[in-house]
């Protein structure tokens, strides 16, 4: 039976019990409104998991690439948003894929882009829905729900040739907010400037039949979800440090480690040297920015219990360096060249992205299969 | 004509006079030495590359992970050094390589190695080559050149039935120096380390045929490499910001660039929001702790010339923000939705692992090949 011990490290290693818990508890929550969710595949890139994600079966979903939205549509897949702004000559796979069946919806937030979509839109003989991206709280793009050149913006798309589909809003900053109480108020405050944003398009006689707000925290953390008609989500589904770090989540949620070998050991410095360096983990240091930084991530043994302060302090490119937090009072493990550790890392999208496959753990500890990912645009 | 306005955005450009100026600069600096460089497979990871690294044709190479080498032994690479501490269950690939024919070494710096290289020497019926590792600079792995444990190591592998090759040393730490002069010095740490732990194993009557030392700075800024029998670097092939950073090279010896597209501007701010996120530039922030920090990466225009102080200041996942570098009086450029740059980034490794290809670009402009990457492990 293939186990933690068996592939050749690194790898990564995804606990679908967890993974089955995390979209639970995010579909139980979303119910209670009556608002549907529509996954983001950014984060898992992987058709199986996107399936759970969707219920078991096909559904709505976000991507952040075409060529994510290609293989779900290859998959079956015919209800997908592009959630990252329509650059022009990213039009035609766009067309392609409505060629195909495929309900493909993309975003804007200028008359540059909305000319283009509507371009593109005439020349295919489809009209491509577009949603006008919101900005809720200066985090990167999207017009702010008040800004003058909303309805207009609205009405170009139409009078261009494209369909005006609705309006769409990520509170990015939420990932900086550390308390319950601010994640609610990213998440009203999403909620808000979606809803005032599509009040003004049906004010100036503008159909906005969709209203899409989403981030894992304001998912979690919404108390109204009125005049919303879906949520978007991704890294809900694996959980990782940073959410943790938010209390969005606990450690013992987090679905994907990284797998690696004990290589060496530096005594004097209070260093344990693996093979999981940046190439595995990512150069992502999302922690870095909160209370508890847990470096290049948080250590565990092969049976997943978190080793008391041990993190990985540096990383270079196939080295890992693991030693206790700064200041801890514990003592480091015991792990001679050849132990297996796993860990836990900052951010899932970025770590899981490192990777080809994931290693699927079952309930007994047994890896029943691999899944691949995708990559690429 | 394919030129840098055909692939879809983002893309990994790679500019091949720039790299091959880069690699007969450093042949060039080591040939008046007379030692010879042993290019490191893990900043390129491509077979097109790895051969104008060796001259045009096979030659020794270093590597980072197994499955280089496997790529490197399939077309043809005979003599390898997998230049990261062993790890006892990656020595059947090792020997399933040298059975192949393939002369392939390995490093260690510990008895548990010792003794899993001598095991599976015995198993395989090849006495596996070794090098113990060396620690110059308090970097990572290694041994201190002094230190009282050397020769036993040496004695134990070639008791246990592997071969010790010789010793081998990385001064990391010289990517903080950053002036030529430490450089020079880091160079000659490194140097004397590795003549002073091969002499110590000569004096204990140990064969140690390799003497081999190297990174990047030091490669360029050894003054002497007396007692070395050859030199390691990668990144040299493509250099980066952070190479620019320390003086290794110039901005205009970088020989790779993320291809991004505009997709939006928030004016108020003063930015412009590119499709070329983390994904794409990587998560790698070297320069944050230079002099000048150059961000997620420096913008340049299609054509290579680089936008004063215009840096990506923010990344998500999809998406860059370009702005200009705090206090710069310099004005952001005119670049409508649609308009493509280049990013140089901070650390070609990280950046290229972004990517499965590099797209080509000729002398006149024009894209003259795709050539693959390698990934994995």
């Amino acid at each position: 039976m293939a186990d933690l011990r068996t592939p050749g490290t690194p790898f990564l290693a995804l606990d679908t019990g967890r993974m089955d818990r995390n979209i639970a508890r995010l579909a139980a929550h979303l119910a209670a409104f009556g608002v549907p969710l529509r996954p983001h595949f950014k984060t898992a890139k992987c058709l199986e998991i996107a399936r759970r994600m969707s219920g078991g079966d096909i559904g709505p979903a976000t991507v952040s690439t075409l060529r994510e939205a290609e293989v779900l549509a290859d998959a079956g897949f015919t209800d997908i948003l592009y959630a990252v702004g329509i650059a022009p000559d990213k039009l035609r796979r766009v067309a392609a894929l409505r060629e195909r069946g495929v309900d493909l919806a993309v975003i804007l937030d200028s008359t540059a882009q909305a000319d283009a979509v509507g371009k593109a839109s005439r020349a295919s003989g489809t009209r491509i829905p577009a949603l006008i991206e919101l900005d809720a709280d200066g985090h990167r793009s999207g017009l702010a729900p008040d800004d003058p050149r909303l309805t207009r913006l609205g009405a170009d798309v139409e009078a261009g040739g494209g369909e005006l589909r609705g309006v769409l809003v990520h509170a990015g900053e939420s990932y900086k907010c550390r308390t319950a109480a601010s994640q609610a108020a990213a998440a009203e405050g999403e909620r808000a400037a979606a809803v005032h944003a599509a009040g003004r398009l049906r004010d100036a006689g503008l159909a906005c039949p969709v209203v899409s707000v989403g981030s894992t925290p304001t998912a979690h953390a919404a108390r109204s979800l009125e005049g919303v008609t879906e949520v978007r989500a991704g890294v809900y589904v694996f959980h990782d440090l940073v959410m943790a770090g938010l209390g969005v989540c606990a450690i013992d949620d987090i679905a994907i480690s990284v797998v690696a070998t004990v290589i060496g050991h530096q005594e004097d410095r209070g260093w344990i040297i693996t093979d999981a360096g940046w190439m595995a983990m990512s150069r992502d240091r999302g922690t870095a920015a909160q209370e508890l930084d847990q470096g290049y991530g948080l250590v565990a043994s092969l049976e997943g219990e978190v080793l008391a302060d041990v993190v990985v302090t540096a990383a270079s490119q196939e080295h890992g360096i693991m030693a206790l937090r700064p200041g801890s009072p514990a003592s480091l493990p015991v792990l001679p060249v050849g132990s297996r550790v796993r860990i836990f890392p900052n951010h899932a999208c970025a770590t899981a992205a490192q990777f080809d496959r994931y290693y699927v753990l079952g309930a007994g500890g047994s890896i029943d299969a691999e899944w691949p990912r995708i990559g690429g645009w």
